[in-house]
């Protein structure tokens, strides 16, 4: 696992672009005895959100072929359709599935010997990419599980399904293998990120559920104008700076919401083409979250308002596109009890029931669980506790390997309890 | 005229207001043997801009009866219907329009002797009104005119019209006359402003045209929201403290023009209703300005663009409501020759017909010159100069009343060029 | 109670201006047998926070004489020190201090039939001020509690302090008691507030402590420019008008903050002078909170940098003064199980002791009991619950003055059980 | 000479990196016989703006000797130092001096047929880079003076001083030249620009001065602030989107002025990292402007303050960089009214001397005219008009070659007659 673990750190690729991880993951699911889907039958195409272009989609898939992506499933995960389903069938019985993420993040790694990958050969190879969020474990400890269950597979009745997800990062993966079907006949549901031990009072193994997690949407906004020559017809110019200063100061001016917290940013904005020139084109990447998905739809519900208007005020043109989304993560306490039933009583694991997190990230697992528990199933998400080194997504980041064996341990436990028992009683 | 400037000075009415002024007007016109209409005969009542409202109107003709109004015509004047019209008709021959403006400006005098009309006691007695813009020395000049062509009638041809305007600030009044009908016939046409004599370089008694006058469109902007607690649950509210701050910006963000000069001016906000409130209701009074009409319009246009965006912005309501408008002044340079000519030559005053005055007033005479313009007659403007105290506007404004034996020469002698020669030839 | 309750909210007086209410309270206390500080005595003058201006002090004084104040009193309560403290000594033991508020708001009270105090002639006949905040029914509960315990006081060891505490509205009364000292050598403190039963997910006499309540600061802010003519001369102007747009949208626009609740509100806004004028002064209404006393910090200390800075950017001056402040609430634990115990079980009242209550209002009894806990006592807040008509601070709003008894139960029960169980022991 | 300017449009360079250019025309004025200064001894190193980063000038230094730049004059001329004057010394008398700008426009040139430089063969080969603004035909009849003036050589008395000037577009490149001191023994001075004849109403060849051009400062501002996770700690940054909208919206919205055109334009912003973090640096390009050196000063100040403020208002730094300026151009009416006795009545051209051009541009030639103008002597700037396609600083742009002729005739023409003339006196 730990290997496994260091091969995919090293050749580390973000949302869409994961061709070798996923071609490597589809390959060893098969050798263990798996029924594998990958590529188109495993993201619905429209239901993708910010897929890169296909310039971009063409050459990071020969990057992955050059890196050593595997021949017989590469050519059906490229032009981003990088999902892979693993199914172990066991006769009758309840259907149980578990998402593993697999992408990398846009982050330059620390190449300094106090970094330990740096210091033990895995850093990341490919300029700008690395895996600063812990996914490379979650990917490894998804295919130990994966070994696992199969040699327990006589002792289980029911359905294991195990979800490799591309591009949880900004939120854009999760919603296409939802549409495609895949958890529409799930009865339980796992989910887990790992967790930076100090972000606990205390030491743990693992925490039930996601206290904190936040609904979020993702926006590209495009504005077009008209350009003119500032300085001898301004008047003749529609201004896409002043749609978009008078946009971000109102954006970030949307009222607080007495049902929660809330979140705004534009995080990035681009716009102009010469000094001299009234704007005619500009681009921002904006996010809105909040602390369930009623008060996230509030935040998003105004700033559509603030963008459109903005355009209005000055004849300019505004496109909205959502290139990520996520609702709150609301796990099943009968659920979470189980499972810290389990992993405290037989894994005899650290457990702490009721830490409750504190606010800020958001996940698309989200997706999933909601489609899980509006179709009668239930669903929760695991903060795998760790010792980590830097925050999450600084190019110092790293973890205790030691998490992955907790991974599978909850993962494992917790499925056998569902589906083993059944058996027994 | 001196005691009549003086006499309508202290007691200094504003717009729509000039019940006592107005009603002195019409008993001179009418004693010196004009045609006098009066009220509704004179002002059109759906054409008037920025009527006050009802109570306020009936207090100040409560005052202007105990301050002297003339019996006969006051009742014909109240409700804001301050206009006076005087007509004398000699027969055959061309129609010459005057303009002549009666209304103060809410400004509190000063009370120190160095201000003359606190020296020698003619300072306003109506506290907050106060003509320092010098229309208390127009109104005086009109009746002297009204006296001197009297007297000429007999070598005059043709039809003489004084008309005696009200809410000439803020730039209310002359439409109501113009939609009245009384600019149709008018052939020429002539109306002045007193300026101080600093503003040329050098002594001059008169220049033609107004150069630098500025085409402007005054409105009232009210914003509706609705209410929630500023604690308790802001979400709910709509608020109008977010749609006036980003309108006010972009008000003054409106781009420059490459035809000509621009103003724009928030010049007043009220809203909220309490601390602790989402602020439901606010108001603004608003003005725009441009060197021509056309430039105006274009900045008009988009402040509407943006006073209705900033409300969509915010989910509020925006109602605009003009309450006062101008064109920028255009003077023929064939009437304006014709004024150098005679004030030069016949009545030996000091002109200048070139001087460009700096911009930034704005007259809703121009309303009056478009109207006989644009069905074929001439319009000009013209300057008395006279030596000033104070800036115009300015609780220490004052005049040389010297001035007011320019005024008369000049409107007399033009007229007399007009409706006098044609028996000469 | 009743009776007396429905006097104090047939002559509703707002902050600093509760002459009349408090002479009555001194007046009663006294009779009881309480030692009675009144005026200066309770609240210190630098200490006091929002007092109006003296002319209206003087006018709402006369108002308060006219319509009953006891004339012993009311001379010591005028020009802003309308707080009143009874003092019952019984010996060695513990200081239990509770405060009870006085004020009412400025609201214009409901006149239908609809509304009870209208049907049943209790309505406000002080035009525009209106108890729509129960205030009424805590002052004559707090002479019922005092009633109680001068009856109960042959069985007390220690003493009893009531605080009769005037302009809680805006957060601005309680500081100048504390700072008087009053509160330096309580042990024991209690207050309370009437709370809408449909609050609550049931039906509850009391909810001990005050989950929710918000540290806030309210600040008055004025700017300064200079004023210019708005078509003459824009350039001379410092335009106030620009710099409270500015301040309006980034107030707004300050950061959520990871640690809690916060909110930010432009109550009320004016300024300007004139349309055509470059705006020279104007004022806001602000108000800041957060969910603790840090994250209000926060906010406030962001809020006064964007203010200062929004007048360096147009070369205006800015004010600021602090009118209102409070922290948040604080209860300790130990006394809110105190409170619990005795009030379900020797009051048989309903008691909640978890329920978590929305977040939103502030309350300035924070900054007493800051300074009872910084001291060394312990300090809670208790929710009265009870039927309510209308939300809080509406013209609609009206309570079931049982609530009345529930909260002499509580407030004597409690402080039976502190000074009582001494000598039991 | 239209060989010449075809193969400078050809070979198009932009500002500081006209290696080829430069080299080529000082190598012409060595083979005809002129003292040639180039590089350093032309521009003065520290006074240069808006100079590129070093890598660039590499870069394109080497494409310039690729494409035939002169070796000898080649690497006098590298590192940003593209400044070329050739003086002809002919005794005693005055100092006449000329300006031709050699720099092209960063347009990607239309490749259309419809555009004659692509019909012709010599559109640029140096993609992006185009001359879109006349200065490849300024440059080519700077040589065509310069070649006359040679062969007139023995008829003059007294210094002829042509000025080959880098980066005028962005106004960067006079100053250098300027304060290197080559004006400063100037009696008198002639610069030029190809003007659209459409914008003269009626045909003419030549006006003198030029009318409308503007004062500006071009600035170059960073923001830089303090990231934070978006979702997880917002309060924790400082957000530089915050500050740049701030300062954009309030740019836009500094005054207009009675004293002339102003002009603000935010032309380009970049700023942020990623979505979901708090932006902690951006990037704009503005430029400010006005009628008069006064009024741009006015512009350029409030903008700093602005730029200032909107930085403290949310603890960002903000750098602010001159890369380029001018005055407004006042020319002499003396040499004015020369340039139109010359061009007019010796050289038959057809010469408008009143036409006031419509504002907008802006030419860092003032620099040089001031220079000349502070130590006494006479400068002209001189609009030499052509039929052109597309406007100015457009992909489509050309113009008609025969402009070229006249600009020799009009340079040469008054160069005679001040440095002619004297000997047949």
């Amino acid at each position: 696992m730990t290997a496994l673990r260091r091969d995919f750190h090293k050749y580390a690729e973000t949302g869409w672009f994961e061709v070798r991880t996923a071609s490597i993951v589809a390959r060893k699911l098969t050798e263990l005895g798996y029924d594998v889907l990958a590529g188109r039958d495993v993201c619905l195409e429209e239901a993708r959100m910010g897929v890169p272009d296909q310039e971009e989609l063409d050459r990071q898939y020969e990057r992955a072929c050059r890196q050593g992506a595997d021949p017989e499933f590469a050519p059906r995960l490229r032009d981003g359709f990088t999902g892979v389903v693993g199914i172990l069938r066991c006769g009758r019985g309840p259907v149980v599935a578990m998402r593993f993420d697999m992408d990398a993040l846009g982050v330059i790694e620390e190449t300094n010997d106090s970094h330990r990958p740096a210091r033990d050969g895995f850093g990341s190879v490919n300029g700008g990419c690395m895996h600063a969020c812990g996914h490379d474990g979650h990917t490894a400890m998804g295919l130990g599980v994966a070994k696992v269950l199969m040699e327990l597979r006589e002792a289980l009745h029911g359905t294991v399904k195990l979800i490799f997800q591309p591009a949880e990062e900004g939120v854009r993966g999760a919603k296409s293998i939802v549409e495609h079907g895949h958890l529409d006949d799930v009865d339980f549901f796992l989910g887990s990120h790992v967790t930076g031990m100090q972000e606990a009072s205390g030491e743990y193994d693992l925490i039930p559920g996601a206290g904190g997690s936040l609904a979020t949407t993702k926006l590209d906004v495009i504005y077009r104008g008209k350009a003119a020559h500032a300085g001898g017809s301004p008047e003749e110019g529609h201004n896409v700076m002043l749609s978009i200063a008078t946009a971000i100061l109102n954006l970030y001016a949307i009222p607080r919401h007495s049902g929660g917290e809330t979140r705004v940013n534009v995080g990035t904005v681009q716009a102009g083409s010469g000094r001299n020139v009234i704007a005619d084109e500009g681009k921002m990447e904006i996010e809105v979250r909040g602390s369930s998905t009623e008060v996230n739809d509030f935040v998003e519900t105004y700033a559509r308002r603030i963008l459109q208007s903005a355009a209005d005020m000055h004849g300019t043109i505004c496109q909205m596109k959502v290139v990520g989304s996520a609702y709150s993560l609301e796990s099943d306490r009968e659920l979470m009890e189980r499972i810290c039933r389990v992993c405290r009583d037989k894994m005899h694991m650290r457990v702490n029931p009721k830490l409750r997190m504190k606010a800020g990230g958001s996940e698309d697992i989200s997706y999933m669980m909601k489609r899980v528990q509006d179709r009668g199933g239930q669903a929760s998400f695991m903060r795998i506790m760790a010792r980590t080194a830097g925050p999450g997504h600084s190019r110092q980041f790293d973890f205790d390997e030691h998490m992955m064996v907790n991974g599978v341990k909850a993962f494992c436990g917790v499925a056998y309890d569902i589906l083993g028992t059944s058996r027994e009683m």
